[in-house]
């Protein structure tokens, strides 16, 4: 039926029965070893990565009436890539125009391409990784996990969800209804899958594939084209990912403008002129809540996902493991210097104090031991660029150098040598006094929250959930009636909730094929990766019947 | 876990297992048989029915700030019924007041409960048939039938998506992530349904009950409250099953306002002050398409379903059966005359006729012998009325009228004895020189269009159905690569497609558990009845995690 969907059958179904079960399985190894990868994959992928810099970008055959291309490595180079582009009207008349073969394929010959495109990208995981690298500040071995086998993960989830729900109900049946005494009605009845049209997926600067991968191969996997709208800031992952399904499209006789690159430069996007356009009937967006907001208003018909923003927090009620949990959450806010979605702002603390195994710490102890883990964890430069990597841009460095004057500095930030970046800073605030923490602080920016209790905490933060959204939270706890009141507050706040994490798991992660990314249950998004909800309004169900012939 | 549950689990597990297959299943008999339902079940039906005449509505507990009231039966008689009613805020409070307790029900719990207001309600079939029959201006059979058991079942159909769609993913699992040498990360994790809110039903005055349940049921089952807002010509047949709701649940020990009754009179809607509440979060309406855009424009952040309406057209290519054809579509013209969703309007004839078994046909001969046709429906005055029913909406009777003069009368619109009633009108017109026929006439209007060829015919019909929407449309051919032809342009329009009916099955029908009613390709309606869109954006997933004890 299809030659990619037998070879990657397996993949696939794997990937339904991992969903089903949601344990952890990930069949894109996240270890960028030579072992896994292959001998020379390492060196291949640098050099993969420098023939792309100083040089225009090939996509064959994409419209382009000019190019654009103005990417600065947060690490400090230029990546001088110009890509093809054109403009909004373009691009929906190309995409459209390659709209009816892609819709009329079978289910299993788009899912096969879609795994297909999926395999490839993770065999270039170490050129993707420099990629994702120089544009969003990552660390490279976080540009490789988060950029390359997380998002292809994410991808593959995507797709798993899109075939099993569109293989649930049958393409055809019998209908036999009884007639009392006299011959039945029988109709033969057949389904056909409608795709919804253009899907737009704009990508953000800080995680262009794993945010991106979702929304793309949901979209393709259902019969829609797409229209990969990535960050001026970081076109290369996604100008990657776009020439690979190209590549794959054309090799299996599709036209390559199924997938089409709306590359744009800053200052002169074109993502509201895409947003706009009738014929766009699909939009992923991941980004601010003030463009989202404006995304949802303005998108006429269009099916609207985002992920957007929130205010995360972590209640610190009492803990029996004191300096683990410390440095659990110094990890958390160091991390990509806190420019994860998922990462930690606020951090709750009784005004008193809390019970540790290390006996009673005060509100400023557990402020200080916080601090301090961050202090030893960057201590070696190299390993505290590794964990904070740069930043991605400027204005969240004058974010922090605002944030600074917000309440009492208990860590500050400081550059690490030889990137633009910033370890984080922690200021202490009280509750009671001020809401400065209400607002979202992207960045490097964390603030010791003093409550009167830790329900007032666990009230507090999940108010703020409902209110201005929240992707994760956390809660440290050893008092289990108080642990149920927290996961009942956070559920009904719609944000998923980390309890008690030490060692080598964090608040900030979220795994492919077990956690569902954001819930759309609250104001830091609309949806949720990957429910079926992600799927299932991407395609429509036409149907025709005929009466059976004898 | 619930004894609700337990006692329906096999129907619930039936409908799961129908919904798979797509075969003809119906656990609720359409049939108005005392053997099935009861001795004396037509007698107390209608006893019931005739003692909600004059008088308050009865329920107990609802929000009551002053009651209205005033419809009026389209077979003659006013029902003087008023019923309980608050303003929007009232209601949305109360809902809201009773959203908790709702949402903490376990998925059987609520699965249970849907599933004993189902059935019973299904035990009232006659009485609720009355009451159908009474404000819609359907016939009895019809008004049984629609309005009860076919109800009934679309109820189930959405409570078995939506338990299915719950139950697809598990509630917790154990997520074991390989260190290496090192001891497993190893996480338990759980996941809880969280509602989306308030749901607002909008019902519509032909189809009050069939039309409300999927909406109504698929929401309930989900863990939302729901408002239920009928239209003010046809209270009764949702005011019973809003007092079932309540009996139900209160008898379960949970509060009977998680099912609220929105009464307004007619000229005082408060259908607006509902759609705009922001506290409004899922909304499902029938109805026109005017206040369908206007509703998808204010809803602000609310998930909406919508069935609007469309141009339904019958493409009359070639028959091998003439006479049967003729009278499947005249039964399909006179059926409720013209007042289905899913009745046909425009009846393309190619100008020079069509092939059939009886030698070539005319346009002309097509069109009178349909005509003819239901003369001969219609012929028994009894048998007519039980056929056309009356006319719900003063209104329809003028578009009727005004329809006269928009081309060359084939058969005239008249009244039938003893009701507010009009048989179908008949007008031919040519596709070459108006384009009056592309208009929605609701009601007993049918347009014989001339085109070309078939093949026009079918481009004319799908290209109406993308730009006006369509529910249905039919086919009549016996050239198979025309009809392949058809299958694909109306698949690309997103409209269910009827090839040759004849005999007992017509077009306007769709059968719960096997047809999807609407499609939401098209401007007829965003939803369908009843896919996995419909239901999977109704509740959100909620996660907490935590280190797994040893």
């Amino acid at each position: 039926m299809s030659a990619l969907f037998d070879r990657h059958r397996k993949l696939i179904d794997a990937a339904v029965l991992a969903l089903r079960e949601r344990g952890f399985w990930s069949p894109f190894s996240e270890i960028p070893s030579t072992k896994i990868y292959g001998e020379t994959a390492k060196e291949d992928g640098l050099a993969a990565f420098e023939a792309r810099l100083n040089a225009p970008f090939q996509l064959p055959g994409h419209p382009e009436q000019k190019s654009v291309g103005g990417e600065l490595s947060p690490w400090g180079m230029p990546l001088n890539i110009s890509y093809p582009t054109a403009d909004s009207k373009t691009l929906v008349a190309a995409s459209k125009a390659a709209a009816p073969v892609w819709a009329s394929a079978s289910v299993e010959e788009r899912a096969g391409i879609c795994a297909e495109i999926l395999v490839r990208l993770n065999r270039m995981s170490f050129e993707i990784a420099s990629a994702v690298m120089h544009t969003t500040g990552q660390a490279f071995p976080m540009a490789f996990q988060a950029g390359g086998p997380h998002a292809q993960d994410r991808g593959l989830e995507a797709l798993a969800v899109a075939w099993s729900e569109m293989s649930r109900a049958p393409r055809e049946a019998i209908w036999e209804k009884p007639q009392g005494k006299a011959s039945p009605i029988i109709l033969e009845k057949h389904w056909r899958i409608v795709p919804r049209g253009i899907s737009l997926v704009i990508g953000c600067q800080t995680f262009p594939t794993w945010n991106s991968y979702p929304g793309l191969f949901a979209s393709l996997a259902t019969g829609n084209t797409v229209i990969v709208k990535p960050h001026p800031g970081a076109v290369l992952p996604l100008a990657i990912t776009v020439a690979v399904a190209r590549e794959v499209m054309a090799g299996q006789g599709f036209p390559a403008d199924v997938v089409l690159l709306a590359a744009d430069a800053q200052g002169a996007e074109i993502t509201k002129d895409l947003v706009q356009h009738p014929d766009v009937a699909i939009i992923d967006y991941t980004g601010s809540n003030a463009f989202g907001d404006w995304v949802r208003s303005n998108a006429g018909s269009a099916q609207v996902y985002t992920e957007e923003a929130g205010v995360n927090s972590i209640v610190i009620s009492a803990t029996d493991r004191f300096d683990a949990m410390c440095a659990n959450i110094a990890f958390s806010l160091a991390l990509y210097s806190g420019q994860m979605c998922t990462a930690p702002q606020n951090l709750f603390i009784p005004r008193d104090g809390i019970p540790t195994d290390l006996g009673h710490k005060s509100f400023d102890e557990v402020g200080q031991t916080i601090a301090s883990a961050i202090d030893v964890l960057l201590a070696d430069p190299a390993r505290g660029s590794g964990v904070c990597g740069a930043i991605a841009n400027q204005a969240t460095l004058e974010r922090v150098e605002n944030a600074r004057m917000l309440g009492r500095v208990v860590r500050d930030s400081a550059p690490l040598e030889g990137s633009r970046s910033a370890t984080p800073l922690i200021v202490a605030v009280d509750a009671a006094k001020t809401s400065v923490h209400e607002e979202e602080c992207f960045g490097p920016i964390a603030f010791l929250v003093a409550v009167a209790d830790a329900d007032e905490g666990i009230e507090h933060a999940a108010a703020l959930a409902c209110r201005k959204g929240a992707i994760t939270t956390a809660l440290y706890d050893i008092d289990e009636p108080r642990i149920e009141r927290g996961i009942e507050a956070f559920a009904r706040a719609g944000v998923n909730l980390s309890v008690n994490l030490t060692g080598n798991i964090f608040v900030n992660q979220s795994a492919a094929f077990s956690d569902y990314h954001v819930t759309g249950a609250n104001p830091a998004g609309n949806a949720s990766l990957t429910d079926a909800a992600f799927v299932t309004n991407r395609y429509r169900l036409a149907m025709w019947r005929r009466p059976k012939a004898a």
